[in-house]
């Protein structure tokens, strides 16, 4: 089939800028779709708030991120900004949602199909409404994100743009750990890692857990082997990667994609990962990086960092999770929607 | 016109029951507005929560009040209640929203009217949504609680069901404060006012702001002469209009309508309310109780009460303010809306 013809609306959230300048994965992963379908010849209108940046037609009914202007209320952003994709319906072909369950509850009242993306279940109280729309069209962004019952299309990985993160060739002596400040991420597990392995650790994120912060990673903080350097921007992950002996990810919960370990081994960091959720399909153990399942493996596994080929590492992001590896899961849910649309009409 | 052939759906919100069985006068509203519909012979559903009680078709798909069950979440119980009425919008000549400004954002994609009665306007974050679709139907609730340029057809103050709350011919000698404790409605005020006046007052609602409650309210009960009872449900009203001198009702911002004015007159207590919003619409002063400006005109008019004829105060409650005036007022709305409609579809 031919796809040229085919106009694509993507709804990215509105929490932060598309893509973000910082922390925002949801944002970037919409941005790394439509950047990757216009790159790929696509008509692509990016519904985003109004400071995004993007090669595809910009559509925004908000300013900015009601994370970054705390004057904006979240609801009333999100409202206005879901609803108006849908308003503009009939001047699509499809609506491709990255920003969670709300907009399901609107893909009834229109003609085209609408492909939900989900990035994540934010909790157990928004499954009523998957249930309900559980007939629509979905992407996992891994195979072991998945809620029973709904109608998949398929898996698609998260692609990044691997310009962004050069190899590190040598990388440094140190652990990283990236990622939001929350015990979700294993800051705590981190720390101890770092501490029984005597190696130094920086650590770099939004803190979303104040009293996490204040009770299990403040108190470890000592300027020198265990660093907190607040938020990093892509610059600021490079400087990072190039410091690094490995990136520590000690994840608590099953992890649903995971940007970051991407993000690291693109840049030839080795990533070790704890064996929960998706960090088994993004991570390959003993090549990219190792999974481990407590801090005493942990340990032993930063001890055989150098058994790891960097460059391996790289290659392996390049193969399953680059941009164009997604577009192109992308396009073929697309093609299927189609098909399946056609047929419906027909 | 003919409007018997007419289907109209009443949409509620699901913070509570609708009815609700004490604190929830949206659902109040909503109630009254489609038990009435259904008394002068509409086909009415009414959205609300399964264990809502109505004459109406009852339509639910959340199973009770997010304010009443705290493992519903309050955004999913929103999104999934609301989306249920537009993808039902076929079977229905009208929607009538009583839930705030998420509905508006539906409003573009069905083919019916949608009428909203705005029953106040909760923040000015949320005018950007109501500047969108101010070329809708709306309503106000009083004249004073009107935004600008918005398409008014009406206002059409709240009626409430006269039957459940009986004269009290000759009241008691308390003041009471029935409302929210909040700041907004000015318990503080009240609590002056008595001990200014050495009346006593019994203080009932539900606590909305509990640091206000600690600071200003609980440090002057003594269990004799101000009282707080906790929140009530009619009975509990009517036992406190039975022994209320007065009901004292010192808002401090602008108030929107003010059903418990209404309620009280309607026992034939007189209201001491403060000049604000739309007070004066709703009491007459000297003839239903006082309009006041502070709390010195508010003692002095509590040396006043014995003028006020409660009688009075019950008949005007049953010209304006009842459910068939209320009603009335909605069917000639809905009326002009069925009008303008056909003129615009043909």
């Amino acid at each position: 089939m031919t796809t040229s013809n085919k106009r694509v609306a993507v709804l990215s959230p509105v929490a932060w800028r598309t893509p973000p300048q910082q922390y925002g994965a949801w944002e970037t992963v919409a941005s790394n779709i439509t950047e990757g379908l216009v790159a790929r010849g696509w008509d692509v209108t990016l519904f985003a708030s109004a400071d995004s940046v993007t090669r595809a037609r910009l559509h925004a009914v908000v300013d900015r991120g009601y994370e970054e202007d705390r004057t904006l209320d979240a609801k009333v952003s999100e409202y206005l900004h879901i609803s108006e994709v849908f308003e503009h319906a009939a001047e699509f072909d499809l609506i491709h949602s990255n920003y969670d369950f709300m907009p399901l509850t609107y893909s009834r009242l229109v003609s085209i199909p609408v492909l939900t993306t989900i990035h994540g279940f934010s909790s157990t109280n928004i499954m009523p409404i998957y249930q309900k729309y559980r007939d629509g069209y979905f992407v996992s962004v891994s195979d072991s994100d998945r809620a029973a019952g709904l109608n998949y299309l398929a898996t698609v990985y998260n692609g990044i743009d691997l310009s962004l993160y050069p190899l590190q060739e040598h990388g440094g002596d140190d652990l990283v750990f990236l990622g939001r400040i929350h015990p979700d991420k294993g800051v705590h597990l981190a720390i101890e890692v770092a501490k029984l392995s005597g190696m130094r650790l920086i650590i770099a994120g939004i803190i979303q857990d104040e009293i996490y912060f204040q009770q299990q990673v403040k108190p470890h903080l000592d300027g020198n082997n265990i660093v907190y350097v607040g938020p990093v921007n892509v610059a600021g992950k490079n400087e990072l990667f190039a410091r690094a002996q490995a990136l520590l990810h000690l994840n608590t919960i099953p992890e649903r994609f995971g940007l970051v370990l991407v993000e690291a081994n693109a840049a030839g960091v080795p990533v070790i990962a704890m064996d929960l959720g998706s960090c088994r399909e993004v991570i390959k153990d003993n090549q990219t990086g190792f999974l481990v399942n407590n801090v005493t493996e942990a340990v032993r596994a930063a001890g055989r960092i150098s058994e790891i080929d960097r460059a391996m590492c790289r290659s392996r992001v390049r193969q399953h999770f680059s941009i164009d590896t997604m577009v192109e899961g992308y396009e073929r849910v697309y093609s299927t929607i189609f098909d399946l649309e056609a047929k419906r009409l027909s």
